[in-house]
């Protein structure tokens, strides 16, 4: 499936903390950079989500901020 | 000001698209990724956003989805 | 690719409305329900987006509110 | 009240999952399709969400992203 | 209808800014603080919104971020 | 840091509701309105919130919808 968000990320899986209903993923990505997810658990076990794995961090354009110093 | 959201990429400007509410902002980070953002025009004008200038990426943990192939 | 959100509905795009940045989706879903997406107008043209395709409709599920009457 | 959101998908309760500050709940909406959405806890008890009860998923039109195959 | 959405600041409309396919709707709280929110134009229409008109800005609390100084 | 989103409102922080991986944030701002806000619990600890500090709740526009009666 091709998306339209236009932010994917390629990465590896560092952390998979799960919690009641949601867990958090963090992502290494090339540049030393990491993003942190927080996804439903079910999500999390259904792609099979564990450390070394490789994946995309995905984001929707419109939920991207601006920030300066 | 130091925010909750866990996702703060270091970038540089490289394009900026304004239309008549919302304006497109494509942010360079390192490791040749690119970022895409959606704010509004007023924002964009208020933070004197153009090709080149140092800015963040900022994204709410709970706005990133993970992807596998 | 496969991914996290937990809200996949298969449908039909019925109208693209393009804007300067951003352009409006309405998909019809099974059950004669529509859901209205908005991405950016680059998305939309990249994606080969017009009346009568089939896509799916995606929402994380963070992003879903419940109300009641 | 009537909201701006595009998108409200009228269904019934399946299930809730509660954990410590958010909840997890499942609706079915007409044509056989589910929806998942991740509220608080609080607001979970405060609607009285529980299996079988007539509900409304609502989105906001700006989170819902397209896919193709 | 009752909604999940754990912020539900009442106010009044004290302008609108339409564009191609979102609209800026600038909402005045009490206590002097301003709530700007971008939803699409048909919504602004459909809701009858203009300068005057009673409303309230609502907001899913996991859409809220925290910031100090 | 100045940041893109159009909504900073300055309040005091009433509540911290800490969960396996997110926390719930009830922040007072002026005029006696409450905000309510999902973080990760990493977040939360990391800007040492607790009740009585001083703090800004962030909501980017796209995310605020508006209600009427």
């Amino acid at each position: 499936m091709k998306i339209s968000a236009r932010n994917v990320l390629k990465g590896k899986v560092k952390q998979v903390t799960p919690g009641a209903v949601n867990s958090e993923i963090i992502v290494e990505i090339p540049g030393g950079v990491e993003m942190v997810s927080i996804i439903t658990k079910a999500s999390a076990e259904k792609l099979g989500l564990k450390a070394g794995k490789e994946v995309y961090a995905i984001v929707k354009a419109s939920s991207v901020m601006i920030g300066i110093d």
